[in-house]
């Protein structure tokens, strides 16, 4: 075996991507020190993503002072990739860590995500990719959108920057003042989640609370987004209501589709294409995924499946090694995925094994490494 | 892939070697329908010895009948495979099911094996395997002894048939009288525990009470050991207090080694040499074998190590399937196991996890063989 590939996604709550990627390199490397070994840790848009690319591709950070969700200028960054990529994660400028004690969706902005998009777009970049995940915020990217030109306009025909709370006051969105950098500008969206905007399953119901919505906050921040939605079909010519992902991020998921012309991805789509990795797979004599757990949810786009999809069409065998395999799993062989591994080699608890996942991921790709190097020359 | 054996351990507390065989067989042929599957269900000595040597080779089971633990007459049986090799387990005619509720092993014999040994004898077969394991009794061997010639007498020159409690009667030990046909038979007993025969460690100390002792009875029964190895010492000239499982099955091992001149074999070796492992190796492409637990007891003889020790020396890969990997396994690769992989789907406690025994035994050599197919093919 001359060049394996390793594209994992994080094992939720004990491993990040990253961290997977390097037991799965250094394995592979104690067996056979010449292999030449791809590293793609998964990113799927939120805290992280941009560290995630940085360590797949070639790539820069940018460090710049933009608006806080508070509206207080802070340093914040991005990455840009070989090609000209920019890598935004908007949990950067407008995630909830970034407010600490003062949550408050009603309050916050994602003003300062449009100013990085725009800070990428005029250091040159072509492609601007826009992760969303983790943030603070329920204004919709009405606050990203103004940063970027979008004026919003309330009853008295006065200019404003809607949050959460304001939402309900816009009258007018008028698009004609959008930077005119952005025109030939591709703005991709990374979105793993796919809830509507508004209603029993929308950004403000089902997010709000944990950025610090009560209940009657959440019926106010729902009532906005509702609003937001009509604004947005009379002014874009665009029905957002019933896109799936839409209520990604405090609906930053419409925002992004209505303000910025981008559509939502899958993380694991988005990377598969940034990477080119129909191109990388050439060669390549085994693929390395996993995740926390593979089940019937997996098949929903998520990594291994995404990751198998496209293996499966140059015939490179994939080798899922996860945390659990859970019901339905079956389905994965037939979508390309050769065969999965759980990396439990004792019958305990998740309370125990969990603080051992390290040792288990090794210790069952070592196996696996035996195992295969074994059938190799046999 | 063409060949492929099937040698594991039983899983203790979930299945039977038998059952692991059947599952492994049954997922190779999911995938390679026309895959020569040899299956050799491995025996530790104890009940289902027989059943096992008899689904591993040709043979037939003899129905006789002999004494059960109590002199009583009692329909039991032993194998005769092919190549007049009789196989019989102490636990058919002298275990402890038998007793029910009668459990005393002051009173129990092993006369049964006696019988069982000489029948086997009489019908022709020059090699026997005697297997120890769950036996009612504790008369270190002399019950079977006295029943192929031995005499046992005591103070006043009487012939006695010694059980536990009488063992402290040996006077004199004349083996003048033994059965003639035995002395062009080998004998060899099958035995995987090591224990002494008397002192803290010996048949009594450890034994005795699940078999009904109370702790006076233990005292009165390692006595009786004691005396019986200086009467052996006496009589045979061999010295059986410090042989490692000469305290196996109520001190049967002592009595196996000084009155039918056998020696004690592991499980695995006697399997390994009854079905001429290092012949039936030739052009099998795989082994798979298998245990409960694999750790650094497993390197003391035990099935899997026993398995890669002769498969490293015909260069067969070995794969172990196991239901948990404990610490100290790595040897295991210096002995020849080519690699482990573990049975445990999920991170769950083995309450949980021990009802689904055989279809994670199942999931688990589907993926290794999907995984094995295409690293062949790739």
């Amino acid at each position: 075996m001359k060049k394996i590939i390793c594209i994992p996604d994080s094992f939720k709550g004990t491993m990040s991507s990253s961290q997977v990627c390097d037991i799965m390199e250094s394995t592979i490397h104690k067996h056979l020190p010449n292999c030449e070994v791809i590293k793609i840790p998964v990113a799927d848009g939120g805290e992280g993503s941009v560290d995630a690319f940085l360590a797949a591709m070639e790539g820069i950070k940018i460090i710049t002072t933009v608006n806080n969700p508070y509206f207080e200028p802070m340093e914040s960054f991005y990455a840009i990739l070989e090609g000209n990529v920019a890598v935004i994660e908007m949990a950067a400028v407008a995630g909830l860590p970034l407010v600490s004690d003062r949550l408050n969706p009603e309050l916050t902005t994602t003003y300062g995500v449009g100013e990085l998009i725009l800070h990428s777009a005029r250091s040159g970049c072509k492609k601007i990719i826009v992760g969303l995940g983790g943030s603070s915020t329920n204004d919709g990217g009405c606050g990203a959108a103004a940063a970027v030109g979008v004026h919003f306009l309330n009853d008295s025909g006065t200019r404003f920057i809607p949050t959460g709370k304001t939402l309900i006051d816009i009258k007018r969105i008028d698009l004609s003042n959008i930077d005119p950098i952005l025109s030939d500008v591709e703005i991709i969206t990374m979105c793993d989640i796919d809830n509507p905007m508004f209603g029993e399953k929308g950004a403000a119901f089902i997010f709000s609370p944990q950025k610090g919505a009560d209940s009657s906050m959440v019926v106010r921040l729902d009532e906005g987004l509702r609003h937001l939605s009509n604004k947005i079909s009379e002014t874009c010519n665009i029905d957002v209501s019933t896109v799936a992902g839409a209520g990604a991020a405090g609906a930053m998921g419409a925002g992004m589709i209505a303000f910025f012309k981008s559509p939502l991805k899958m993380g694991i789509e988005t990377i598969l294409d940034i990477v080119e990795f129909d191109q990388l797979i050439n060669n390549t004599d085994m693929i390395f995924t996993g995740e926390g757990r593979i089940d019937e949810q997996s098949l929903n786009g998520k990594v291994p499946i995404g990751v198998a999809r496209r293996a499966k069409l140059a015939n490179i065998p994939v080798i899922a090694i996860v945390g659990s395999i859970g019901s339905g799993y079956e389905e994965a062989y037939n979508q390309g995925i050769t065969a999965i591994f759980s990396i439990n080699p004792e019958p305990v608890d998740f309370s125990i094994a969990k603080s051992r996942s390290k040792e288990n991921l090794a210790l069952t790709m070592d196996n696996v490494m035996r195992a295969f190097l074994a059938i190799n020359q046999s």
